[in-house]
Parts: C-alpha cells; structure tokens; sequence
C-alpha cells in the first residue's frame, strides 16, 4: 500500500428521541430523529500498523496494535474505554474491506456527551465512514452502520442498534422493540432547540426504576402505556401532515406521561417550562430522564429565544434541526 | 326575642383535594380532605332586623334587610357579591328556625381566597353554625350543611356538595360523580403544606380545556383516565393502611397525570419540586391547576422545612394538618 495519504473527514449527526423513551422498553414505537450537531472524524494513513486515536476535546489519545493491545499517551485513565469503541469501528472496517492499515484517528464533536444524544455512535458513524472512503473511496452505510453497531456493543450491553442508525442514515426512524428499525418518510423541517441539565444520569438506574414501578404497579402502569401508544400514533399521524402544533402538544403530552412513571426532575422540569414560556410550541425531556436532555420544538426561526430562555433557567442550549442527511464526507483527497 | 346577645363564635376547616381533580368530572372518584386551615364567623344579635355583615380582611361591609335588599358600607365595588352568599347561609338557617332575628356577623378566615380551598364553603358553614347555635343553642350539622350549600349556589353554579360537606363533618371524604360524598375513616393523621402560587386561575376554562383534550383525543384521554382510576383506588388503600410513603408517591403520580392533561404550569411545578427537594413524601396540584394551590405530604413534624423551600420557590406556605374536626362552636355565652 501506498504512504500516507488524506486525510478524508467524515461527520455524523447526533440523535433525539422525540418521542416514546422508557414505553420503548414494553413495546411502544419510539421515534427518533438526526440532528444536525455532529461528530466529525479526520482519517488518515500512517507507515507503520498503529491506529492511533486522539479526541483532543477530551485531551486523551493512545494507540492500538491491529491485535488491539492499547499504548496509552493522554489521559491514562480512563482512555482505553473512551478510545476502544472508536478502535473497534476502525478493525470492524478493516476486516470487511480484508486489510490491515496503520491510521491516524482525530474525532472532534458539538455533540454533548453521555446526554442520551448517540454522541458515541455519531463518532464510530464517522469514524468508519472516513476509514471506508480512506481505503475504498466508498460510501457503505450498511457497512458504517455494522461497524458502529459493534462499537456499541462496549458501550451499551445490547445496544437497539437505534444510535448507529439514525447517526448513519439521519432523518426520521421508528423503532419498535421485537420489530426492528424503519425509516420514516419526514416531514419538511423540524427546528427543535435542545437543553443540556448538566446533570449526569444513569440510564440503566431509570430504566430498572421503571421496571420496579412496573412490576409494582402492573396495572396503573399498562393504563399509562396504552396512552403512551396512543401518542406516539398521534405523533406518527402529525408528522405525517408536517403539523407543527400538533407535534408540540405531543410533547408536552409525553414529558407529563414521563413524569407519572417519575423520570423527569426539577432541572428538566425548569427547562421545559422555561423553553414553554419563550415560545415553544411544545418540549418535553428526551432519553433516559434523571437529567441529561430535554427538547422544545419550534416555530422555523424561532429558535434563539427559546435557547435564551433555557441558558437563564440554567441550561446549555444546542439549536438543532432535523438532519435528513445521515453520516457524510466533508473532506477527501 | 331578647335584645343582642352574644357573641357565638363558630369555626370550619378548609378543604384540599388529595386525588383525583380534574377526573373527577369523568367518573373518577375524588378523595378530598379537611385541612385546619378555618374560617372564623362571630355573631351577635342586633336590635333591628338587618343582618349586617363585615369582612374587615377584605376591607368590606354591609348589611342585607330580612328580604335581601343590600345596604352598602365600606367596598361598595364587588361588596354584595361577596356578601350575598353569607347573607344566604344566615336566611337559610332563619327560615329552618321560623324565626327572623337581627345580626351582626363578623366573618374572618385564614384561608387563602379563590385558590381551590373552599374559603366561601368555609365562611358559610361557620357562619351558618353560629347562626344556629346562638338562636338555639344546637349544632345541627345537616341544617348547616344546607345553609352552607344554599350560599354555595352563588358561588357555584352547580355545587357539587363536597366544600360544604367537608367544611362541616371534617375529615376525608370520597367524592363519586353521580354517587354522592361518602365519607371514609381517616388515617392517624396527616401533615400537608399548602403551598399558595398567588396565581389566579378560572377554574372553568381549565375544565372546559380538559373537556376539549377529551373530546379531540377520546382513547389516549380515556387511558389516561384509567391510571387515574387506579391510582385513586391505590389512594384509598394506601390511606386504609395509613402508608404515608405510598401516599406520597400516589401523589407525584397524580401531579404526572394532571401535567399529561395539560393543567399544570410552570409556578405549580416548581413549587412541587422544591416540595419534594426538602423531603417532602409527594406533592402535587391541589384543585384546578393553572395557578392557585399545590400540596405536599410530610412525615409528622417535618412541615417546616418543605414550607421553608416553598417560601424560597416563590409560593405562601401553610401548615395544614387534617383536621378530623368539622365546623365547632369556639365561644359561646
């Protein structure tokens, strides 16, 4: 093989859920959307057999042997995790194409980070889309998305495969558990400013609170998951009209649904109501809940006063459109 | 009759509902309770035959002849209207006894006004109570009950019965649309703070909003209505055992419900969440939402500090025990 040529720059979006978190688990669709807040990865050759990854926004880099054996740089603690799913999109690569090729890995992102926005997956999507087109001067979503899933893997135990796929394809999916991942046709735009806590939460923590409530309460709980199914057949039906105001209420309808089974809390609370007052047309929390993330959905433009009410409540504010195009080159030799 | 003599001084407890606003409406039975929060009704004879009336907290004052025909005071705008529904408790309880006599009614009240807690259910029933007892020297609880509903159809167009019912027995009540007051044992005790958003709602438009939710969404609101109907059974049981920890997250989820519905704002909830910051067992909206009351149950002694958090929120706290104890004769001569 040639010296080192590129590099070849890839981004992937990052993902919302806009609606049906949690009911996912006991069979309500979820429906998720791209995001225009990206992971970019910035490909390319080396001389010798290492892939060497930096995240400089993180200050952590190492290296891995094709064998995966990890030489730390920066940011010991800790990095080996980070960096492993970023090496495992870049082997699963190699392997497919049949080569083994030493790389230089750079992954920068706006996407924050553990906020149940598919900021991991985003980076495994670019990083295999830049290292595909590095070595094939090809496009493969299928294979991006197979990479990613396998990093996902470490980083969730059985990961949907939702991530990888809305930050592969972008646009609009419906998943459903037991049924799997359709892409839905989306409506023509949707504005939604996005509202980081700061706060950091366990996932797993509030999806096994959940089952507790469930297992104690079956009954309430199954009254609580018809209306979450009911919504999330409104939501389907609304964007299918491209009904703004219909998805909004929406939302407001699912963030109360959320806080019945007890996953919303006062910072989420504050920033809903917040991004409510300052126009939105609807906002609910989105992901796990506990903290990370919360979503308003607003009029075309009207974004900026939204994310100034939710910076003074006390949040970071993400303007964020919907995204119809999934993982892309930015740059290529 | 013998010239003035007097005064009796008569009290009545206000009201919280614990579960069940809003649903109520739709067949879910309402469980509400008597707080000891009491409006105060001071009366003496006159040596003429008008029933003069003051309210020296709202600044106003009046008199009505024995056939209604109002003589202003003091407050002269919005003054009879205030008046009229007293006047009527005190007619009523003058006819029942075949007599007309002369009076001097001083009404006071603890309780916050226009915010969901049955001030002019209270004012009456104390009113009507005093009335009685000065005239016959009986508390006859059902006469006064009546008196009270009587005033209660001017301020209500169609009472439901439950302020005056609770303002006179005390304690808790199950409220069935269609059923009646039924009235239910209470637990040992319970220690509630009431926090007051000083918001004004119109209790009207946010049921005709709710009516108009249902009336679009019939089956996601009818699921809705269903976790409520289990949740108000959980709430009876709960209250059985005198299990104040399910009570309390009974009440969270019955705060998620009505936020579902859309009636709850951004001063409710976030009076609620510092509510449960300081270690309230549950909290949620009191009665219509949209402003007026939220309410937090407490462990027995540890009102002070929720209250403490809800002054710091931005709300008026009050202290409010259940208060087993209906309308009483505080002083006699």
């Amino acid at each position: 093989m040639p010296g080192q040529v590129g590099p070849v720059v890839a981004s992937a979006p990052a993902k919302v859920i806009l609606f049906g978190e949690h009911f996912v688990v006991y069979g309500v669709p979820a429906i998720v959307a791209a995001i225009d807040l990206r992971a970019r990865a910035r490909i390319s050759r080396r001389d010798d057999e290492l892939i060497r990854i930096r995240a400089p926004d993180l200050g952590i880099s190492g290296s891995f042997s094709q064998d995966g054996h990890f030489l730390p740089e920066l940011g010991r603690e800790g990095a080996e995790g980070t960096l492993k799913p970023i090496f495992i999109a870049v082997r699963e690569v190699l392997r497919s194409l049949g080569v083994s090729s030493g790389l230089d890995v750079e992954v920068r992102s706006s996407i924050p980070i553990a906020a149940g926005l598919g900021s991991s997956a985003a980076v495994a999507v670019s990083t295999a889309a830049a290292v595909h087109w590095l070595l094939s001067r090809r496009l493969d979503r299928e294979l991006v998305f197979n990479a990613a899933l396998e990093a996902e893997k470490l980083v969730h135990i059985t990961p949907s495969g939702v991530d990888p796929a809305i930050s592969t394809y972008g646009g609009l999916l419906r998943y459903t558990k037991g049924v799997g991942i359709e892409h839905l046709k989306a409506p023509g735009q949707l504005e939604l400013v996005v509202g980081d806590t700061g706060l950091k939460r366990s996932t797993g923590a509030l999806v096994s609170a959940v089952r507790a409530l469930r297992d104690r309460r079956p009954s309430r709980f199954s009254s609580i998951l018809e209306a979450a199914m009911e919504l999330v057949a409104e939501a389907l039906q609304a964007l299918g009209r491209g009904d703004l105001e219909a998805l909004g209420e929406l939302m407001d309808v699912n963030h109360g649904l959320l806080c019945s089974i007890g996953v919303s809390n006062e910072a989420l609370d504050r920033l809903v109501h917040s991004a409510r007052r300052a126009g939105a047309l609807g906002a609910k929390l989105t992901g796990a809940g506990g903290g990370g993330c919360m979503i308003a959905l607003v009029e075309p433009g009207m974004g900026q006063d939204v994310a100034r009410a939710i910076e003074e409540a006390g949040g970071r504010a993400f303007l964020a459109k919907l995204s119809l195009e999934g993982v892309r080159i930015e740059a290529a030799p």
